[in-house]
């Protein structure tokens, strides 16, 4: 039903636009991802969809006959010097489903990357993002903001498109893994249960910078040692309350003047726990609050918890995953999980408007946000078909 | 003897070049620095000194008569917006017992602060100094070559002193204490026993970077984490070997990428330790050993120790020193401790050559290398008074 090898010629021809080595590099709103946005209208208009780019960039091709409809895509625009699927996938998988007959729509969401705002596009299609917060965005990397982006790429002026209300019964999202667990499993398509919540905070200590060779070790206030302390003891006590597949990471320590013979006076973290149940999330942020306190019951530098960013976690749909969960049995049986997603994707924002699921194929190596990332085409083949045969079965029943 | 008011009108002349705030900006060779050293040079020549400045920017004033004599100074040249006693408080109060009639030669070593490398004007001055290593040094900020900055200065192709054999019993440096210990006593004058060593090190952890939400806590190779262990456990254990004053520090933790949700595939650590006694840097030394190869052991990320440096301490003279001790009694009585020095100083490399001794002015709130770094003028005063008395007294004997 599905033709794999158009499929693949499609994936190997949109790699081509910001080729980076065996990767891509295609920036959200630049030369080379406004062209990748042209290329996909240009596929939509010979699967037989209507197609339309809106003011933040989404690129939607509707299906011209009746429903029920169901909505797939991803994200087209890649990370600096990344990989050639992460996103690719997702809106490519979209147009397989669309030259197979299904009654698909097929969307590409503008930014999921974040160069300017994680999600922003996904975010602007369920009605979540405010003109306002457009106006305060800014390129992460250079700083150029969004507003001058959307100029120069031509979108100014542009209405943003909405969700059409009834019009879907679900929504699929096919993407790499980004990590190990399929490989190292040996399996080969994934069924999503959900996407993880992220929590991040920033920890900032505050101590007394001082000479390191003239003060003693009684009276120096080093915010770096109290937050060391912490993190140690966050790596000890996580354990305890944590759930089997919850992850927390330190991506970022600063210690302020960061000189050798300097005592820190100051200290940020970067601190950020995921996973897709709440229950557990509550129970490791009730730990980080008790530490925290404790810490600065204890310690001479305070710490100040600073929330970042809260998202929830977004569970997969049952109906949804039971047929994508059919389909990978009927063609890769016993070569497909059930695996929660460890990475935020646009699928979770749409999740909040529809029923949503998404496909996982595994990751070589588990390479991810790099040139070199992954997949052996056999695989992405057969994801495909799975995808297709489970969005078949989900508007069949 | 020492005419007080006079020793503080000179150090209230020479905050005035390169003044900020309450402090002074006068970084090596920079205009206002090169301004300074003939500032010095004209008041050496009041005091009936013959001066000479060299090719590496060392600035003395030989005493014209007999000896024996002493050499009495320290540096000229400010760290970055910093205070204004730091240096020139030791060069100011080797013009005062000149003045004062006592057999001194004076002397302001270039870069103690390290703008372009730490102690090369001392370390010339001992002989320590190749032309191979001035070829390679450039400034830290701005990286601008050590040869350019020297012709810059009018100083290229001058010959480079050297400290003259057999002429000088004795060195002597006062300096601001830098640190808290003689003002929480309520002291006023510390006879400084040795300067520490100083060993330093970078600690480098190898891990594999990879995305904090799609790699679980079990395959993932945190650079950062095996890093924080490896801190906690140094923070648990040096306490059980170190001596009463031994200090360690980590000054810097730098994470690669350093980004939120990405894990760390490479953690640099700043970490030095000091001590006045050689045998209890060796156990301290041999613990952080112990520790590493321990984590190696256990953890997934390897730790490489690299050596930054390492000096070895610098006792002061016994004789110098109980001069120095017995001045401060009849002129403070009680009012005074011995005390090691916790930061490096000139007299740590002029103690390789002949004897040396220091001797420390409180400093208010322990605020060093920052513009409101400040003593109160009594201390100066009677601190230089105690100078001259010792060094009379240290003749004499």
């Amino acid at each position: 039903m599905v033709d794999t090898a158009r499929f693949l010629a499609d994936l190997h021809d949109l790699r081509k636009i910001g080729t980076y080595k065996t990767g891509v590099h295609r920036p959200t709103y630049t030369k080379e991802d406004m062209e990748s946005r042209r290329w996909l209208m240009d596929r939509m208009t010979e699967c037989g969809l209507e197609p339309e780019m809106d003011g933040i960039g989404n690129v939607i091709g509707r299906h011209k006959g009746a429903g029920p409809h169901l909505l797939v895509g991803s994200h087209i625009e890649t990370q600096n010097h990344a990989g050639w699927l992460d996103g690719a996938l997702g809106v490519v998988s979209g147009l397989a489903l669309a030259r197979a007959g299904l009654p698909v729509d097929v969307i590409a969401f503008a930014d999921e990357e974040g160069h300017y705002g994680g999600f922003i596009g996904s975010r602007s299609f369920i009605g979540q993002l405010e003109d306002a917060e457009i106006d305060r965005l800014a390129n992460r990397y250079h700083g150029k903001p969004l507003r001058e982006a959307l100029k120069e790429a031509g979108l100014e002026g542009r209405p943003r498109m909405r969700c059409a209300e009834g019009r879907y019964r679900g929504f699929l999202e096919m993407h790499i893994e980004q990590g190990t667990q399929l490989e190292s499993a040996g399996l080969r398509v994934g069924v999503v249960t959900g996407i993880v919540a992220i929590r991040q905070w920033k920890l900032v200590f505050t101590g007394m910078q001082d000479h390191a060779g003239g003060t003693t070790m009684a009276e120096r206030r080093d915010a770096g040692l109290s937050a060391i302390r912490l993190l140690a003891e966050i790596d000890r006590q996580f354990p305890l309350v944590c759930g089997p597949r919850s992850t927390w990471t330190t991506g970022r320590i600063s210690l302020d003047p960061g000189a050798a013979s300097i005592i820190p006076g100051r200290c940020e973290v970067l601190f950020q726990l995921r996973d897709v149940d709440t229950a557990i999330i509550a129970r490791m942020e009730e730990r980080l609050h008790a530490l925290v306190q404790e810490s600065n019951r204890r310690e001479k530098c305070p710490c100040v918890l600073e929330p970042v960013s809260l998202s929830t976690p977004a569970l997969c749909d049952q109906a949804l995953q039971q047929a994508l969960a059919d389909a990978a049995e009927a063609l890769a049986p016993g070569a497909w999980q059930r695996m929660p997603s460890g990475a935020g994707h646009d699928a979770q924002y749409i999740a909040r408007v529809m029923p949503a699921a998404m496909l996982f194929t595994p990751s070589i190596n588990g390479i991810s946000h790099h040139w070199a990332e992954d997949t052996k085409e056999e695989d992405l083949a057969l994801c495909v078909r799975v995808l297709a045969e489970g969005a078949a079965r989900y508007l069949a029943a």
